[in-house]
């Protein structure tokens, strides 16, 4: 691509509403512009690099024996009435009605549409299994898009749908996906890690999720010291403490707290660490067979955090998790949210693996400005039922008993599920087996954010001069910058020489041959992130030399005109072509 | 790919809704499946063929340079406001609201999500012209989605804009699409004509459309026998009759016509041809700077039929166009429609040239049951305004003075437009030309319907049997199908042996080894359409040879085992790959 025919829409100022460095690269090398909230254009430069990813995302799933489909992205009400979803899915799906007044959705997802289509098609397990993926615009109504394309309204997702007459075969093409994955994410050039994740409102038994490591990541993962232990915070069990309970030291006592109400007021107000208080927190409970719901109380350590994943999974509370109001509070123990704590309360108790390992404990009095110290379970109280309530925390010991827990930042960009049989046993999608008798099928789902890869990829790869792109999503592999060519026609014909050689051989290639002072191109093609810089001079010329420079290199270096081609091949890791 | 773990979804009846062959082809080959009115979901089968058509596309649009971009499929209303098109687009918009209840649509083009993209981007006339593109999912919510993805309201399109200084630069521009339009349907093996066409709805001041000649087309497109003009007949002029109109040669009289209504009814009833008639139609007229709108009568000889476009481009009357109803005639004239003549008609009368050049004609006489007979211009009548207002006829003269015209019938896939300043004008899109002064741009669109194209190809080349795809798109160039490979290992070996030779060669390659009977393969790899078959059987083994047969061959013919591949490349136009 010549640049002076080619939309180079770089800008100095960091853009101020772009919050996470990718979202701001984009922006100022001219990859995409907004359009409205949570919409984006991607723009010349910015396209190129998506139909790389795209391209890399399908070959993998070619090659693991998917098969390509493409699903309408306005999708009729019908199918999601069947699988109970155009209630539940809520605000983020975007309703619309046509002209008929007939409701549909723009798609966020197409469980409902692959799965009507297959219980349509295939009619025996000897068509099974059979995996089918699409690359395609979605639309998610999100509350608060942010993070441009990290986090947009309109993205490209690759998402793909398997089939299945049992567990075990779903087992293996969930393997087959997991492995696909990681070789996808390779080719990408990105650091992440596949990690155990909760199936949440999508359904079924088993999930990971891929996450690129990035301090901007919305998601906490962890990880084992010295194991291959990995999860979604989410996800990540909390073992409970080794050891028996410590024995009762002191009495249980009253104290008047004025006006203490968070765990560190307290912790002040007495000088004592938090991790010898609790904290209790009322939620709503699950509603009984005539739709009422009293509360349920959730006893944490002072210092630890209430996983509401796992909270909403229980038994017996209401999901999604829901906090009780401070009405609700009020009515219900005589005092406020400050000052609960679970001896005498009158709600149900459930309290946390740690939080039930404590001795003389302090908690709430639930009673406005009143604390009990020195509290004790099965003394004080009966012990109420324990369960995992909280996230790990960095140093937790591994749920897979092999050294202790770090967490780190991770922005999510796949997820495998092994779906079973939620959508085809709603939908009623069976096959014959081999006994002539219909089998509801079982399934797995498998998404990865095409459009997000590209965000998350910068975030891995950036300097303070801009992006620095994996060869194999770079927009352009290398970029020829001539010095006043429109004033030296030499340099513009050695230039032009040099690109069609490159191109030639197979490279991606810039020739930015705009008239620009050298400063402003070389500062563009940093900010681009094009992996290797070679300059035609005047100079250069005279010595038959060019200046090369890669994109991580601190230095350049002078290399034989003639030598260009040998150079580049022994510098990219497609060494050979 | 191999059959056996692949979707050949054929199926041998033919579907009772599909009125025309690609529709039913598309439907049997299992290219596609419909998942609601105008919505198709493409199976793997199809979605080959989409995607070959897709990359041709873009690799001429590339070629042209024009640069490509991905916008948002939903765009927020405010842009369509300021273009005015909010309203005017009329039901064909699919509209919704987001979450915060604000208006989107999903679009159905992109003029003013691009325009509004250009006035931000593009400062200076250095910057142009510029062209840029994309290939994405379009939504049109038509009143009567048929003949399967032909006419579907989701569906694909290249949609293109280009950006110019001035209008020397727009048709330089435009000629660099009509030729680049060429190269890809002479690339994807059509039969086409561009042929001028009225710019309608979407404003501009020139168009040509590519057709695809197929008798299932919507449009009737007119040829000159003797020259390369070509038009829609939307837009095809009729010449004014030669010499000058005959001499009056009989009284006017009128004649009681009880019951006759239409042209056909008063011919038969008066023994004449319908050619010595004239019908006279009312429309509404364009409304007064009141808001008031009253009649207009049009008269067109009775063998004649009225063509809307060129009526409603003309001053005066009501756009759309918009006919009478049987009120306001009952009140405006004081009888029924069949009963109308342009002789003492109360309103103002606009008469077309071929009707204008009769003599001694009959007409209605404003009153039911009574016509005029004998009746001639400037005797009985002043000759009103004079306009071309029919559709050409064969046989008419060809506008451009050579031979005479032919009418075909056509599938529009491509349209290219002068839109002149229309929305730049309305959007305020400037640059700054070399005086530092702000100039309107001037802008081209450039359309083509992707997934059309797949089924105007199998228009053209379908046979009993089913498609014949052109090699440039069929979803697989060369079948192998095996016969009883399941029971035959030597067999089975050799096709997957021949299956690597040819793909390594670069052949798109369907294995068939599915275990069905040969007469079912045989059946579905001629349904599907691939254009070369070989069949590799225990018989042929023992002589060392395969058969092979072209889709478009009558016979088949034995080849050498070893010679498949030079065969096949001599076979292919690909020629030597």
């Amino acid at each position: 691509m010549q640049a002076s025919r080619y939309l180079i829409a770089t800008q100095k100022e960091t853009p101020a509403d772009a919050e996470i460095i990718s979202h701001q690269m984009m922006l100022r090398a001219g990859m995409i512009r907004k359009l409205a909230a949570g919409l984006y254009t991607w723009l010349p430069l910015g396209l190129r690099v998506l139909r790389k990813v795209e391209r890399i995302v399908r070959e993998e799933m070619d090659k693991s024996g998917a098969q390509e489909v493409l699903m309408p992205a306005v999708q009729p009400s019908e199918l999601w009435q069947e699988s109970g979803r155009w209630v539940q899915y809520g605000g983020e799906l975007l309703r619309m009605q046509d002209r008929h007044g007939r409701d549909f959705c723009f798609g966020p997802t197409h469980e409902e549409v692959i799965t009507d289509l297959v219980r349509n098609e295939l009619k025996s397990y000897k068509e099974l299994p059979a995996n089918f993926y699409q690359i395609q615009t979605k639309f998610r109504d999100e509350r608060r898009p942010r993070f441009g394309v990290m986090r947009a309204r309109e993205f490209i997702m690759k998402d793909a749908y398997s089939f299945h007459l049992n567990k075990e075969s779903l087992n293996d093409t969930y393997q087959v996906m997991h492995r696909t994955y990681c070789a996808i994410f390779d080719r990408l050039g990105m650091d992440y890690r596949p990690v155990e994740a909760d199936s949440g409102a999508i359904g079924g038994s088993a999930s990971h999720e891929f996450h690129v490591l990035a301090s901007s990541g919305e998601d906490a993962i962890v990880f084992s010291t010295d194991s291959d232990y990995a999860a979604n915070i989410e996800k990540a069990v909390a073992l409970p403490p080794q050891g028996p309970r410590p024995a009762p030291t002191v009495d249980m006592k009253e104290t008047n707290t004025p006006g203490q109400r968070t765990i560190s007021d307290i912790a002040n107000f007495l000088s004592i660490e938090a991790s010898t208080t609790v904290k209790t927190l009322l939620v709503k409970a699950e509603e009984d067979e005539n739709g009422n719901s009293g509360l349920v109380a959730l006893v944490l350590r002072g210092d630890h955090n209430l996983n509401e994943i796992k909270a909403e999974n229980l038994p017996g509370i209401a999901e999604p998790l829901t906090m009780a109001t401070d009405e609700e509070i009020e009515q219900a123990v005589g005092c406020k949210a400050g000052s609960i704590g679970p001896v005498n309360l009158p709600v149900p108790v459930i309290v946390d693996r740690s939080a039930a390992h404590l001795a003389d404990f302090v908690c709430g009095a639930n009673k406005d400005d009143f604390h009990l110290t020195g509290v004790n379970w099965e003394r004080d109280l009966p012990l109420p039922r324990v369960e995992d309530l909280r996230d790990v925390v960095e140093g937790d010991a591994s749920p897979d008993g092999k050294g202790t827990l770090e967490i780190r930042r991770g922005i999510e960009v796949g997820h495998i599920f092994k779906l079973g049989n939620k959508y085809s046993s709603a939908m009623n999608a069976t096959v014959l087996d081999e006994n002539g008798k219909a089998n509801i099928l079982e399934m797995g789902c498998y998404g990865i954010g095409v459009s997000r890869i590209v965000a998350a990829s910068i975030e891995q790869n950036h300097d303070d001069k801009g992006i620095i792109w994996p060869e194999a999503i770079a927009p352009f592999e290398v970029a020829i910058v001539t010095l006043n060519g429109h004033k030296s026609p030499a340099v513009q014909e050695a230039g032009e020489r040099l690109y069609t050689q490159l191109r030639q051989a197979g490279f991606d290639v810039l020739l930015d041959d705009r008239k620009e002072r050298p400063g402003v191109k070389f500062a563009d093609i940093e900010l681009i992130g094009i992996p290797h810089r070679l300059v035609v001079s005047d100079r250069g010329l005279e010595a038959q030399t060019l200046e090369y420079k890669g994109r991580r290199d601190a230095d350049k270096q002078d290399i034989a005109l003639d030598e260009a081609l040998p150079f580049l091949i022994n510098q990219s890791p497609r060494n050979g072509l």
